[in-house]
């Protein structure tokens, strides 16, 4: 029987998402689970067993017409040796060979990679950096995560950990970091950080959601919060461009829809501040595959070229 | 008649410096000019004509001998066009389609490529970071020059542009830079910033020679001073770890020679600011083949693979 379906599954601090693709990577069927409530590494990796044999039973799917299970994770990976080396937001991982786990319960190929490499193989394959040679891609969430294209194939550097915009400094004498580092981009830009200069400056909670319609709005404050955010992004990621000379950066994930302001900032500041061979080079794009991007990058782990 | 011969030439903004290599890449002859007297680009494109002529006719090699001339040159380059944009610190090359100018003076295959990849090449290939996967070379001197061995190739980005570790930001208000940004590398840790900084620290005028013998001795001003210029470089290197993951970090130019102090200021920073992963897997070298490197990068342009 020809192998011709592929599961994408995407695994975060909230939900595991599972996808199952046609050989036109197409999907036909996913499902959504709730991480939170499952509690130990064990129940995890049994879920993860679990939703595989379901969406495959449901969809009268066998294991030969089966090319493989992709996988991306919230965390660094030896994408050699198929083992996760800790989730810095799920506790209980320590060096788990997930891919020999998986493998020998489904008896099916698997291939896990982390999280940011995946979705950034994802946009650059099927999304916003298709036709691309050199691209870099940036998830900008609780975390801020990035992906590599180099000549045309994702890069993982030496221990697979290559891609941590997130945690180049903008600011040697800047806050401390998650990271252990000092002044990263994602001590200024993560979610959290956000959401609490806005509630210093507007006296109250406030969603990123309302943030941005405020920014939409002509409100001056919040106009003002998303074009700092912006500066900072476009700061680090001037390092970036004079660096690898990318013709294209893809900026998703939720604080990516705060609109306009947001990017015409980032565009700005790499214009003015980046090196000119290099700044005219690049094009800076939003994210296309939204939430899809996690499994469809992880389908795409089997995918050749 | 078997073409064993190979010439590399590095041309700076004070010398030209031409060598013969025979098929092992052993230097058979050498020879260097002043560039500075040379005057404007049609004086110096007769003069790299002319010591190619020069070189051959002393060592009695015919043309039919010759595999190709590499040149390493100070400014960006479109490798693929082979031609010149320009040159930050000579006057009056816009454009110049260099290779083809040589190729039909010359009659021989002429290779051109940015001064840093070239040298980055031949450390990869010939020195300090030979067997390594993904290796950062820079190079400490007037400029803060930089190019990137990407899974074991040269990478020179969407327009040829790429290395500029000098001009990422390590402090977003920071000083302006010849680039047009603010806060690069360059303008922290480049000779004529140190030198001014050593000059009001040590009241008088100062060498870097002079600098580097002190810092040896234990003079604790000149220690203050390079660990200073070691922290910028460690913050600097920090992002380009973080992001790239490399195992090889090389660091050359005349600055490099301070010593003890400076490596390890650049190691220990990188060693307790970048992300666990990554910092574990980087090695921090000196660079081995010094003034050499470009006259060999430049003749390895002609090395497949």
């Amino acid at each position: 029987m020809a192998k011709t379906f592929t599961i994408g599954i995407d695994l975060g601090g909230t939900n595991l998402k599972i996808a199952l693709f046609n050989k036109n990577l197409r999907c036909i069927n996913r499902h959504i689970l709730s991480t939170t409530a499952l509690g130990n590494k064990d129940a995890l990796i049994a879920a993860i067993i679990g939703s595989v044999r379901a969406i495959l039973a449901r969809n009268r799917i066998s294991r030969e017409q089966v090319v493989g299970v992709g996988m991306g994770l919230p965390g660094p990976i030896d994408v050699e040796k198929g083992v996760v080396h800790f989730f810095p937001n799920i506790p209980g991982w320590k060096d788990v060979a997930l891919e020999r786990i998986l493998e020998k319960a489904l008896q099916l190929p698997v291939r896990i990679d982390n999280d940011a490499n995946v979705m950034a193989l994802a946009e650059f394959k099927r999304g916003a950096a298709r036709g691309s040679r050199n691209a870099v891609c940036i998830t900008l969430g609780t975390g801020v995560g990035g992906g590599l294209i180099i000549d045309g194939a994702l890069y993982r550097g030496s221990g697979f950990a290559a891609g941590e915009i997130g945690h180049m400094p903008v600011n040697e004498e800047g806050p401390d970091c998650n990271c252990g580092g000092s002044g990263c981009l994602e001590a200024y830009v993560g979610n959290k950080r956000i959401l609490s200069r806005a509630r210093r400056v507007f006296k109250r909670q406030i969603s990123l959601e309302e943030l941005s319609r405020r920014a939409q709005r002509g409100d001056r404050k919040a106009i003002a919060l998303w074009s700092e955010v912006g500066l900072k992004l476009g700061v680090a990621l001037t390092g970036v461009v004079n660096l690898l000379n990318p013709d294209c950066i893809v900026i998703g994930g939720g604080v990516a829809n705060a609109g306009k302001i947001l990017f015409d900032t980032i565009k700005e500041t790499i214009y003015i501040r980046a090196m000119i061979v290099q700044a005219k080079q690049v094009k800076v794009v939003k994210a296309k595959l939204g939430n899809e991007a996690g499994m469809i990058g992880a389908a795409l782990l089997f995918e050749r070229g």
